[in-house]
């Protein structure tokens, strides 16, 4: 079957009825979100997509950004990021600050946000203006300078955002967080708050299937092994309690954010993206996985 | 390159003489295994095999042997085995009896030990004569009629392993143990107690290779997806602490024991088990993954 | 107000039917009492008692019974006994295995389980025959000689003591259990299962409120300062999850049992005993905190 | 004996050469404090004063300074504080964070920092100004219009509190904190810096041991319950890690301070404050635990 086949008979299969689960609602902007939206893109490259739905409306990226965010650190210091922040799974969420505390201030990965406050600390001590050079890089992966932050968004998780606040102030009373703390969660809620479509996240993240290398340009952004380890990343790390889930089901590194989008790369072949606001328990888009999972099943593309 | 050629050049490269572990320690059978030995396999089929060093020279398989008991219990009840435990990374060890606590008694996964001693509960529940029944598997799979427990690698773990009777008991309290707990210990000890040279574990793992099926005989041992979900098990829980850091090295499903054994699947292709009983500080053998990871590199063979 | 009108008093103005809570119900044999039991007992010596109720009827003794083995093992080791249990609160349950794990198999004190079950080691360790010698020394404090293991709650106890076993083999594991872990629990079951009185068990802890003395033969059992710890240990350690409740209502140094039985000390003074079988959320028998409060309150004495 | 005579025989037998303890440095304003300090002072009235050494020198009260606050909100609150916080020991310091993610955010106890800063949130939300109220609250109490806070030592609070910043804001995420963040550690910080002598502390404690009353002017300032509720709490939580044993050396309530103060109570008799900087590794003053054993033993006094 052809991709854009597969991808028609995934839209005609799944609906937003299906499925039980709620949209986010721990900050009010996010639970305004229309819970019927569902897309999803295939990027092969810029003459090679596929497509449905919403793919080109923008939501919450939330947690996907903290992918970029770590390629950014890892540009910026190469393996020494991994004495700041480890690599390995984390478990059930109870146990962060315990481990915190017996494992020195390192979180266990850059995924979990004890992880990403500390990737955001790495990008705020070393670039004169973080949330610009966040935006540019996300950009140039697109070719689209129109991506921005929701600043109401990020107003409304600052809000709310006291357990981040305490997490960062206990890793810097573990020695792990160097700079000012709201400066820290000013950019991490600023990250957080970007907006784009399944389109441009798909784009984006062809920069992990194409071993480092935008796909258009040839530019080299990332080393290869800087792709290897991300990619495996995402793999263990990418999708809080439901790893091993997604790992089974869909067999591809993928990140997930509670604004209900996922993206997947299959490396040397293309990166996807889809979108649909409701979560399931675990805190990921309950029709993303699935169609995710209808994707690698019907390409007959799995790892496994 | 050639595969024979490759572990030629990992052996030519490789030496007990450039790593510090130790071998493991806690029993004292184990702590009499010579350190110099290093073993490697990879088996493509029958009439296709590579390999170097001890490769023929059996060692205790130790937690490899989760991997035959899980494989057994999902044939005995198929999917309902997911109520009995999880199939998510369980993070830092500390947490494994508060994670019991709160989650009533369900264990992360199948290769933790809370895990494994649940398994074992369901082989103990269900089969007549469960240690000969395990034999006979293992038997089947490698062709191999005098693989056997060593049972004074088994009296040695009965006399020391009272975390894993704390753990049965505890979750005997919360009520997903059904059975005997010295039966379901004595069954425990014995099963990671079973005896295979790299040769004999290679060939055994490519049932997971092989959709299944074994590969001389084409009998049909496991469903599709049951070998799907131990491969997706392997990858994201098969490393103790440092599943991360395989996914990233190795980049294939695998699991390891504290006998020194690794194996590997790349389905589809070979499977392949490395031996050296030397362990770096997670307590995985340390020349294995080094061996494990020039081999997916030689041979360009990553899932990322 | 005489001692005998206070407890007029107090068995006039409370009834089983005004409180809400529910009599012990995980061991078969202890849900069967009934309710409507309640019975005080103040012991100032035998030619001076006070009592109302059930003071007679025997119940089953439960965690009060770790009191007794305590004051046996400091017989037996003295101080030294403070280097294989501490004497600190501990508060919430949830962190015992956590603790016992981060300070290496030492609990937190003697009443908590983990505590009594180390003490039941030393006591299995230096004595022949532990239980007799258990009821030898009851029956030596109350100077009589009938009272004994109730066998049923004993056997009943063993069949759902999961937990129990549990914690031993796992204190075992940290090196701090010595002896064979079948005999300790079986030891422990049995003295759980203790049946006394009211009026044995006050009679019993006059040794407390006594400098360390049986009463009515003046014969000294413990040190001056070993009744002193004991007493501290009461005060701060008595009541599970409610030691600062009770040290607020009643102020004085008590221990609890969850078959609903209590006593306490008023050092020079007296010792009392109160049971009523119906357990409020902590554990903690309902009516009995509520009498022990009536009388330090009528009697104008509480240590604050 | 006399208590001047026993106080000049504790200051004859005890130096701060006999103890290997160390001030507490975590912050640089208390590191300066000279090791050599060592005062007391027992207060039994306005012209009953006995004391020895630096028994007139302020110093840091710190910890001591939340008995002070707990007792300006439970003015403002009465028992109604108690569904803000608990009134239990806490056991050891690694659990607070998940204890306060599985009781909702209710801290333990007033003493233990969450507890405190949950008190210092209800003060701020109460009171126009509450940095005066406290100074007018303590200077009432020791009729002395001195007492005022060491801004050098606020301020290195503040600099270093990453852990308290922790907490509030964990709790705030919880739902149990008001007020502004800020302004809470402001208040916290300001009030653990409050500098007073041996003999205002013994005088301002006397509240305690004279049932809620000043004793020179007889002016009602806490009810008599509510002065059993917070000696009640002295006695089972005053002393971090170590209020089992200070029950058992000193058998009166109290209260410590990381300053290297401890003041005790002594209800209907005397209040008694000490001071020596160098503390014992749980945190507390090591002379002036030894010097309160002594005061209590010579004396013949001890609740049990």
């Amino acid at each position: 079957m052809e991709y854009q086949q597969i991808l028609n008979s995934i839209y005609e299969e799944m609906s937003y009825r299906d499925v039980r689960g709620r949209v986010a609602s721990y900050i009010p902007e996010l639970a305004k979100v229309d819970r019927r939206k569902f897309g999803m893109h295939v990027y092969c490259g810029d003459h090679e997509n596929y497509s449905f739905g919403d793919s080109e409306e923008k939501f919450s990226i939330q947690s996907i950004s903290k992918v970029f965010t770590l390629a950014m650190a890892m540009r910026l210091m190469g393996e020494d990021l991994w004495d700041r922040v480890s690599v390995e799974p984390s478990g059930d969420p109870f146990n962060s600050l315990m481990q915190l505390e017996y494992e020195h201030g390192i979180p266990r990965n850059p995924f979990i946000n004890a992880g990403a406050l500390v990737i955001a600390d790495i990008l705020v001590d070393h670039l004169d203006d973080p949330k610009k050079e966040l935006l540019d890089f996300v950009r140039k992966l697109t070719g689209n300078s129109n991506i921005d932050f929701d600043l109401k968004v990020a107003a409304s998780e600052k809000a709310t955002g006291y357990r981040n606040l305490a997490l960062v102030n206990y890793i810097k009373g573990l020695g792990n967080i160097k700079g000012d703390v709201d400066k820290i969660v000013d950019f991490y809620f600023h990250q957080c708050s970007i907006e784009m479509s399944c389109h441009e996240l798909s784009k984006a993240f062809m920069l992990f299937a194409n071993r480092g290398r935008i796909l258009e340009t040839d530019e080299k952004i990332l080393k290869r092994k800087t792709v290897k380890r991300i990619n495996a990343l995402m793999q263990t790390c990418g999708f809080y309690d439901e790893a091993g889930e997604f790992s089974f089901q869909v067999g591809l590194p993928g990140k997930s954010g509670v604004g209900g989008g996922i993206v997947a790369v299959h490396p040397e072949n293309y990166s996807v993206a889809v979108w649909s606001p409701i979560l399931n328990e675990k805190g990921n888009s309950e029709l993303g996985m699935k169609a995710l999972e209808r994707l690698t099943t019907l390409t007959g593309v799995s790892v496994f």
